[in-house]
């Protein structure tokens, strides 16, 4: 048995000159085995802190296993010679193919965001777009994981992070974005599956939960990553529960009705989506205000920030998974209809959706005046997934021109907007192939299938280090043999943690820089949404 | 509002004089409402990191909320003077007594081994032998603690922790004990609600489980604290599945029959406890020899190197709770019956047992034997657990002695060993009254009704900062309304850790030093148990 140093790695080969991995990461040791013919597997990584012979002896053992595993289903056999060329060489191809990425991105990135309606980058799939499109869903992604589910905890409902270490404490440090707001709903309107309540009758707020949040991106980030200054707004859906899609009324209501300015009383969206939009609870610190009030207060503070400065362009980028996604769209589409994407001095910022697993939202005329609006969305979606039938899977988009047009005035027709951007997780060799509604819409799945994503027809390879272990973060979706327990995201001891006296309590957690801004009352009576 | 710094702690009085903690710990500011009478409650602590107003304004709500729910059940109110001196005293006194019962542990540790078996210690009840009793238990708590429960973890069934670092992974740092070996037993016999098992194929062994540890006391406790060099050998139990009870074959067998040294074939002990003791795998690395074997080796090791020591005298303490408690009265009797309790000049070590909802695990003759052997056992129970029942729920020592005689050659007639201490969750306020079998069991629970406990008819008072929060490890046993979440303790990410490239992995856990010493062998030839 020998071992090789490497440049990065420490790796062991053992005397059938398979590799050994002193991590019992899974992907470590196997990922070479399932990508090895394309050069973009998951390298094969691993940190040796110990010699412990006894241990290395479990480990091979275990190797050999999964090599014989491997050898029955994919037949492809384990790379033999050159292991620390191959790993050192792909590291470093890597890293170069980020780096082009990010000076490509500087360049083009209006064209990623959607100017051109993202024609010719879909088929074959750009990198570019690729990666943005997984950097977005990973920004939707926060908003599960800094969320507190747990009926047992008093913050139920809440974010289990202050804005201010909220990336940092999600471990996305190297995010280049500072929360700006954080926004807020109010749990009294019909939906009764969406919103998370804690069992205990003294919370942190009855009837508010968080939905999300605003941020901006850095100087650094700016200049030297995306090229322009970026707002980014992602909102908060469901993870695996889908029941909330029969509290839906599926039933379109005209977004005038609920005092959003719009200029066509045609313009219809979803009345579920609108009030979880609109609605507010005087009586509550987090939700007097409604989360319609928050995005636009905070818009239009940014704007008024960033937007006249002649160094730096501005983008809006808005993103949500699942219901997530319906409040992306009509945030967006809110923030064009009130003008708030023009700087003081006219210049036009685009506006740009990603969703993920994102329903159907409004009418014809809703998708009409969006594109009138020039508001750009892309809707990644795993075909086996029943959210984005919904609602209207009966009469939608893919009806027949003539009978769209006589159903229009019917409160049931719903329609897409945007592109689609179509995968199927029966093409990843990672993932289970049976059809579980909640894994077909996990959002962790989605982004796993955009990085393996080439085109229509292409083969499954991964194209960055994007670490498959995290599709099984809030589900079982991995194949058993990949050994990654399922739904393993919790908090140590469901936060309780223990004070320098041994009590153990469920740390404080709310501040109040997380309520609203004081300024959010001059904003909206400048926009003339006056609160009650 | 005011706040007063007072030497431990920073409490803010409102202006209605109650109190507001800074931290969100329900026994932090209700205790003192619970438990006002007797100035032994637990102390109303609290840090103070924040000057947030809002933050204040809510807890302050809450807590106008409780006054209102304790004022509902309880009718004595408030502190509402003298806090600042009543804290302080209080802390005061306690760190007084905790000096005073290790002063007296040092002179008494005989007496409270169970020399004269507790007579006079229990009624009222000795504040020295109610915290040893804690202690002790804690220990065997530490089993369950350290053990890891997921069927999703490679590492299923074995230790979370290190045997370098068990105690102070465990946040035992002041337990003044280091872990010698740990004990290992083979669940290749037939009790399959006990074992843990892996839902993965490739684990760190198919057939092992880790069943408890050898302890001895550092220098510095030994010296300071117990006043003499103790061995403590935990065994882990159940913590609340009792279905093992069930697959217990309610079979007494002559422990002869096992191949443990024993001068009198009427010895016998329930059959499934026997083979947990005394089976093995040989094809395994951590059950080649039997748990039986492995304590044997280990404790004439610790014999051999204290026993003969001239400043300082020596201590066997076995503990267990549930099935371990089982285990414990076993392998003293076994250490005691092999003479293993004497050092190489004769000078007899006492071994004594501490368990904790512990099952009958002989017939009357082990009793007598153990007795003869001169092995002191107390079992503290509580009344409401079955599981101290069992086995011979119609058969055993309650029964009248003639029948118990007549009987004796029946092969259910089981007999308990030792003093009892029954407790009765029932007197505890913190503690739901219904009857679940689970949470009757349960350890913590246990330990919190002795920490209460000041003899039979006594009121329950708390008497020491040990949080009652701990009952809600694994259980949901507390009143609501001190809002500590159920089941609370559990490993962040499920044991998940991510490396410095991002990779999330399973933490490699085992190590060599963790496997059995070569000495081991040596030890059991000296003892003319040859391993096969």
């Amino acid at each position: 048995m020998a071992t090789i140093p490497s440049p990065h790695n420490l790796l062991t080969i053992n005397k059938n000159n398979s590799i050994i991995s002193h991590s019992s990461s899974p992907f470590n040791t196997s990922s070479s085995i399932n990508l090895p013919a394309r050069g973009l597997g998951v390298g094969t990584r691993a940190l040796s802190r110990t010699n412990d012979a006894s241990l290395s002896a479990v480990i091979s053992r275990l190797e050999r296993e999964r090599q014989g595993l491997v050898d029955e289903t994919e037949g492809d056999g384990v790379i033999c010679d050159g292991v620390e060329q191959w790993i050192t060489a792909e590291d470093f191809r890597r890293r170069d193919k980020k780096a082009e990425e990010e000076r490509s991105l500087r360049d083009t990135w209006r064209d990623i965001q959607g100017e051109y309606d993202w024609a010719g980058l879909l088929d074959p799939m750009d990198p570019v777009l690729r990666s943005e499109l997984i950097r977005y869903g990973e920004m939707a992604q926060a908003c599960y994981d800094g969320f507190d589910f747990d009926p047992a905890s008093r913050y139920c409902g809440s974010s289990r992070f202050s804005r201010h270490d909220f990336f940092d404490s999600l471990g996305m440090t190297d995010s280049g974005y500072e929360v700006a707001r954080y926004l807020y709903a109010t749990s009294n309107i019909n939906l009764p599956n969406f919103f998370s309540r804690s069992r205990w009758s003294k919370v942190w707020s009855k009837n508010a939960n968080w939905m999300g949040y605003v941020a901006v991106s850095d100087d650094e980030a700016t200049r030297n990553r995306l090229g322009r200054r970026d707002i980014a707004i992602a909102w908060r859906g469901t993870v695996t529960n889908l029941e909330w899609i029969a509290d839906l009324k599926d039933y379109l209501k005209p977004v005038s009705g609920n005092n959003i300015r719009c200029p066509d009383p045609a313009v219809k969206v979803e009345s579920g989506f609108l009030d979880l939009y609109t609605d507010k609870d005087d009586t509550c610190n987090f939700s007097k205000f409604s989360a319609r009030e928050q995005i636009l207060a905070e818009v239009k503070h940014l704007v008024e920030l960033y937007g006249d400065d002649e160094d730096e362009e501005l983008s809006i980028t808005v993103t949500g998974h699942s219901l997530g996604g319906a409040l992306a769209v009509l945030s967006a589409y809110d923030v064009a209809e009130m003008g708030l994407n023009r700087s003081r001095s006219g210049k036009v910022i685009p506006v740009t959706v990603f969703t993920y697993g994102g329903p159907r939202v409004g009418n014809v005329r809703f998708k009409e005046r969006m594109d009138e609006l020039g508001v750009k969305v892309m809707r990644v979606v795993n075909v086996h997934d029943v959210v984005p039938k919904s609602p209207g899977l009966f009469l939608n988009e893919s009806a027949p021109h003539a009978l769209m047009k006589i159903a229009e005035g019917l409160p049931w027709c719903y329609c897409h907007v945007g592109e689609e951007l179509a995968l199927d997780h029966q093409n990843s060799p990672f993932l289970k192939s049976s059809v579980d509604l909640s894994n077909a819409h996990n959002l962790e799945a989605m982004l796993h299938l955009l990085d393996g994503y080439h085109g229509k027809g292409e083969r499954f390879v991964l194209s960055s280090g994007r670490d498959p272990a995290l599709v099984n973060k809030a589900s079982d979706f991995l194949k058993e043999h990949f050994m990654v327990p399922p739904f393993w995201r919790q908090d140590a001891n469901k936060g309780m943690v223990r004070n320098s006296e041994g009590r153990w309590y469920q740390a404080e957690r709310l501040r109040s820089e997380d309520h609203h801004s004081p300024d959010i009352h001059h904003h909206l009576s400048q926009l003339r949404i006056l609160p009650s």
